[in-house]
């Protein structure tokens, strides 16, 4: 087998065996296949696609370059949750303990921020000490003492997608479907889980600002989950605004501790509430999704949540005090209010110019070594619908630099739109639910959500 | 600027600026843009095609990354020819020298053997001594001495052509019309010429298998010689079966030596006298193609054809002696003949198939460090349409191996088709003329062309 033979036939539009799929894979992974000859492969991926057969083979050929966690000696079933990103989006904070605390074993490995939006690790580091950079021994550690653990990707974990993710960044073939999908779901699946939970996020502070390219990727993932024999499913929720009211990692943090606390944001508690539901449900720990939404409100409600979250961030070298005291997490030094110019209804949020804000304030990375600032963010106080008065604040900026927020204030100026006349208000949301077995449809859709399917 | 955005710009169908393509030619020829980031570019360049602006940026920018030949010295029109290959196809050996008596000026730069087409620098190396690594300062005093010169590309002639033609070949992006259109006028442009006549082949024997494809090459090439400003014209010419009778590298320099003697296969003739015409119109020796046809057909008919191949092979170091003595020439050590099983009409031949028997004999190479046999090749005694006895021979093999001999066979056997009924013939030779400026269109044309524009 020659690489070239392989581009040549996919770059015709041709469909490539497994073996074919496992050569480029393994090949590239163990140096034996150059870059050069990769990119192309993957740029011709990015113009023809990929059959399901073709999919569940590149799956599985990444999944497979590295080890797979063997999670067979612990009791119970793995479950965890993944989101493809957007902005606030910090429900692995409050669904990781919640699902723990309710029986679940949750080995769940994040990433970092990357382009507008958030990332979990960058989130936990901003609690004091929080390390989430754990060897395999101590992941297993943790997981065995508390059912969850929280941690980053080791080279162990699908070496071939972080080889892979490197390239597609420099060569302009992220935005694949086929790709992203194998991406994600190799390294969750080599978590070793049973069941995984799917937040796809549409809307303008989404990766996939359409609808039917979200729903798109869904089916992809939940048909590839079936092919490797895991229960996937995935919700399409909304991200046409930041889901709760922070987007800035220590900020977002303590918003986490208000949900667990039973407080926090409508929205974020409905979204929390309807993943950890459903994590629940593929984990048998429920008979359908009401049920296991229940139970997340009962495991929040008596704070058995609140209680695990503590547990998990003494366990990670964190200081577990900031659960009873927030104000322990880092803060910033200044903090002024955006208000708004005029009067009427908020009628939309530029959603990604909110999480370009945040970076520019030093809470994401514009390029891979940049250092996080933790403590700056944006605390919103108007959601898309609201009536807003004129000098009323749409959001408070906490920040540490006078030029930095500056940068921020370029993107934040235009990013609300008031208009005179009442809006129809916010899409639902969730707007989707997809590759839900028919026993376990729920009689009605969650707070805030419209199951549309 | 970034090569990510600009391959994202390609990858997305958009236009690249003329700065966006010398940023990413320049670059990659200095070593500043690596290779993985120009495959991915270059697939997106073969999925999305290129429009003439581009193209033409893409041409200048390869020319001018390295030196173009200043032959402004050097007085009179300088004209070449260049063809896109095939079997049989050794006109250049025989118009450089008629071009050069004829006056023109002919620096020509050529290439090796490729795939299953022969190749002017392996066909010259037949001759005994004759050197084709000529540096640049004796490439010009071959080229003062006699009015032509004919030798291998150097790194100083569009280094950028080199680094991208070695990509290209093991990244499946060959197949592109404005990348094989950029190649192959960046070098011939960088000649430093006045005029370029184009033989761009089509048939089974060609890369373009398609009269469409070709054309379509055709016309890119000729625009972009416009937009370059050189004034080009280009022949569509069939390779349905080998031009000539020879296929192998000394045999086709002793078929070159019997026309440049007046004599020689009808269609190999004709053809040469139709680019010499040409080449003289561009020249402006000749007030049309058709004098230039007449001008070429002289110096052939009183010898000055023939006396300056045999200037340029003693200049070059070869054995002036092959001019009179072709068994001078390497001899294969066995020949045989492949007979007819039947009676009928020669309805076809393979025509690739024998290019790559050739290769198989070792006239050719299949890894690029393999050495060539200047002996072996392939005779036809049949032409398309020609009558054919039972056991009488459709060619001669010349070989030295005969483990090669038999994998020559496995091709050859299965290469000519015999009809019982009188087939239509070949195809004609001349099949279109493209970018032919009105005041030098031939009044008819020539032996066997066919004037379908």
């Amino acid at each position: 087998m020659r690489p070239v033979d392989i581009i040549r036939k996919k770059r015709d539009g041709g469909e490539l065996s497994r073996e074919e799929i496992h050569f480029i894979v393994d090949g590239y992974t163990r140096d034996a296949i150059p870059d050069y000859q990769v990119s192309a492969w993957l740029m011709a991926v990015v113009w023809r696609g990929m059959s399901r057969a073709e999919l569940a083979a590149l799956t599985e050929a990444m999944l497979h370059s590295g080890r797979v966690l063997d999670l067979s000696s612990f009791p119970g079933m793995k479950v965890d949750k993944h989101s493809t990103g957007g902005v606030g989006d910090k429900t692995s904070l409050i669904i990781a303990p919640v699902a723990a605390a309710g029986g679940l074993l949750v080995p769940m490995i994040s990433g970092r921020g990357l382009g507008h939006t958030g990332g979990t690790l960058d989130k936990l580091e901003s609690i004091p000490g929080f390390n989430v950079n754990l060897p395999k021994a101590e992941f297993l550690r943790v997981l065995g003492a508390c059912g969850c653990a929280l941690a980053g990707q080791t080279s162990e974990i699908a070496p071939a997608d972080k080889k892979l993710y490197a390239l597609r960044d420099v060569t302009a073939t992220v935005d694949s479907p086929p790709l992203i999908c194998a991406s994600i779901m190799s390294k969750k699946l080599a978590e070793g889980i049973d069941g995984l939970v799917l937040d796809v996020k549409t809307g303008s502070g989404a990766f996939m600002k359409r609808e039917e390219d979200a729903v798109a990727l869904a089916e992809l993932m939940v048909e590839t989950g079936r092919l490797m024999g895991t229960r996937v499913m995935a919700l399409i929720t909304d991200m046409s605004q930041p889901l709760g009211r922070a987007a800035g990692n220590a900020l977002e943090i303590a918003e986490c501790i208000e949900v667990l606390r039973g407080g926090g944001p409508g929205d974020l508690r409905s979204l929390c509430l309807e993943l950890a539901g459903w994590m629940f449900c593929l984990g048998r720990r429920s008979a359908d999704v009401e049920e296991g939404r229940q139970l997340a409100a009962e495991i929040i409600a008596d704070g058995r949540g609140l209680e695990k979250f503590r547990q998990i961030i003494g366990l990670q070298g964190g200081d577990p005090a900031v659960i009873d005291d927030p104000s322990r997490l880092p803060q910033s030094r200044r903090r002024v209010d955006l208000l708004s110019p005029g009067e009427g209804f908020l009628a939309d949020i530029a959603c990604e110019q909110i999480g370009l804000a945040v970076v520019m304030l030093g809470g994401g990375r514009e390029k891979k070594e940049d250092a996080v600032d933790p403590a700056v963010g944006i605390v919103l106080h108007k959601r898309i619908g609201d009536p807003v008065r004129e000098g009323e604040p749409f959001c408070t900026i906490h920040y540490n630099s006078e030029t930095r927020l500056a940068a921020a204030r370029v993107l934040l100026d235009p990013a609300f739109r008031v208009v005179r006349e009442a809006s129809p208000g916010a899409p639902p949301l969730i707007r989707k639910r997809i590759g839900i077995q028919p026993q376990s449809r729920p009689a009605a859709p969650g707070g805030g959500a419209a199951d549309t399917e």
